[in-house]
């Protein structure tokens, strides 16, 4: 039976996430029905579905606006086995979970560091005393707003209803339009027909100005990048990997000499996955 | 009298960045001192100084291990009036505070969340089942170590100095080679002549594949960029905002030249100052 790792506990988006690869993947779901199982970090999903403990695992890598998910990007790039299967875009909106009756209530307001940043604002001008706490997820501390009426956490509306909380306040994100893009990660080349491709590279010479080459290969050949990202190698300030995403799949010959090509002008390249987006 | 904002509370690495400062650019200190003023968060920091509360901010942007500090690069894009003034670079060697006598008696680690990313290997070897605490600063719960013998915090050795705390265990970042970049911001230019510059851009085409133009206007004049990095526009999914640093003086004319060229191929280009490293 199919065993999917995502970001727990119970509740979170990434859990949301998961389920909706299992609608598109799994329709018939009278039988053979994957189990879900939480992690406590991505780190750890990530590392479940690389060791063979878990067959796929299911991570945030983008929000729209809070940026990439460095974890995530980070673990991808040391990964040896795993390849994106399918990328998954959510609409993200969220609530404010607590059995306060009224925000002047609320002492303490827990969530995801992502979550808390998505609703600044709101809660700079509607709690501007209240402690924020960071949490490891957003439904990390949902036995705390159970038992405790002056705390709150911030988490989607299926959230709360999963947990049988109230929701004292929905929508509190900043931006109306925020949405967050999961990877399914998984040892196996994806058996559906890609349409689009992630690589990551670092580059022979130290250099961000280097990187003019690598898209040049690309720009030459009028292939689109919808992302390009970087992180530091971790060796010294100043080394970048770089992740770029591209609209083809890799079966396009246009973009398999591309590949040849980038070969050529950078130092390590790693194909991520050619897949489709949800 | 001078007065600069940092992250705060006193013994984090922001203020150690911050005295720097202070040592580079006022060495008689017997008169005229300025005031360090601690803020709880980083766009805090930066508004103070963006509102005139305070004349300066020194803030964290770039760690050769976790990357960009995204909530400095998103308030310096946002920012009207402020100018870098100086960058600064800190080893930075993480330190186990605690009152616990041995690493057995630990039941939570409290830390900043690029502290704790920092010692993540350490952390998962020594501490595997202990609960990790994000919190806003290195030093936030400092007087919960002074209280608590079954808690510890990750921070410098100057702050377990500061604080008068023990240290178990030092040094215990997964890396060696850790620093972290930090900017000195102000509303005024700089009097000192820049040796690098940094700058930021959104693009016309909403593509990341557009990029290549802004990079090859470098390019083409051997003007050597040290660093990029992409930030969301927080519009939608697949637009950014680049960061680029140059190592260049505004005044070099083969800069400037560059920079007239910029505008025709960037939508919004913002410099955000010129000034030396430290």
């Amino acid at each position: 039976m199919t065993t999917i790792a995502y970001l727990g506990p119970a509740g979170t988006y990434s859990e949301m996430a998961a389920l909706q690869y299992l609608q598109l993947n799994y329709p018939d779901l009278t039988r053979d029905i994957p189990t879900l199982r939480p992690y406590q970090t991505i780190p750890q999903a990530i590392n479940a579905a690389e060791h063979g403990h878990v067959d796929i695992a299911v991570v945030p890598v983008e929000n729209s606006i809070q940026g990439g998910v460095t974890m995530t990007l980070d673990s991808l790039w040391q990964s040896e086995s795993l390849q994106i299967q399918q990328a998954i875009v959510l609409p993200i909106a969220h609530a404010l979970i607590t059995r306060a009756p009224n925000l002047e209530d609320i002492k303490a307001v827990y969530s995801h560091p992502q979550s808390l940043a998505q609703c600044q604002q709101w809660l700079d001008r509607y709690l501007p005393n209240v402690q924020q706490i960071a949490t490891d997820s957003n439904t990390d501390r949902l036995h705390s707003v159970a038992e405790d009426a002056t705390v709150a956490a911030i988490a989607s509306q299926h959230a709360a209803e999963l947990y049988k909380l109230p929701v004292l306040k929905f929508p509190i994100n900043d931006q109306p339009d925020n949405c967050t893009r999961f990877l399914v990660l998984g040892r196996t080349t994806p058996t559906t027909k890609g349409t689009h491709s992630s690589l990551a590279f670092s580059l022979k010479r130290n250099m961000p100005g280097a990187l003019v080459k690598p898209l040049l290969v690309f720009a030459d050949r009028q292939i689109n990048l919808s992302r390009i990202e970087s992180r530091p190698t971790k060796r010294s300030l100043g080394e970048y990997i770089f992740f770029l995403d591209i609209d083809a799949a890799i079966e396009d010959p246009n973009f398999s000499e591309a590949l040849v090509e980038l070969q050529n002008v950078t130092e390590n390249l790693k194909i991520l996955g050619s897949y489709s987006i949800a």
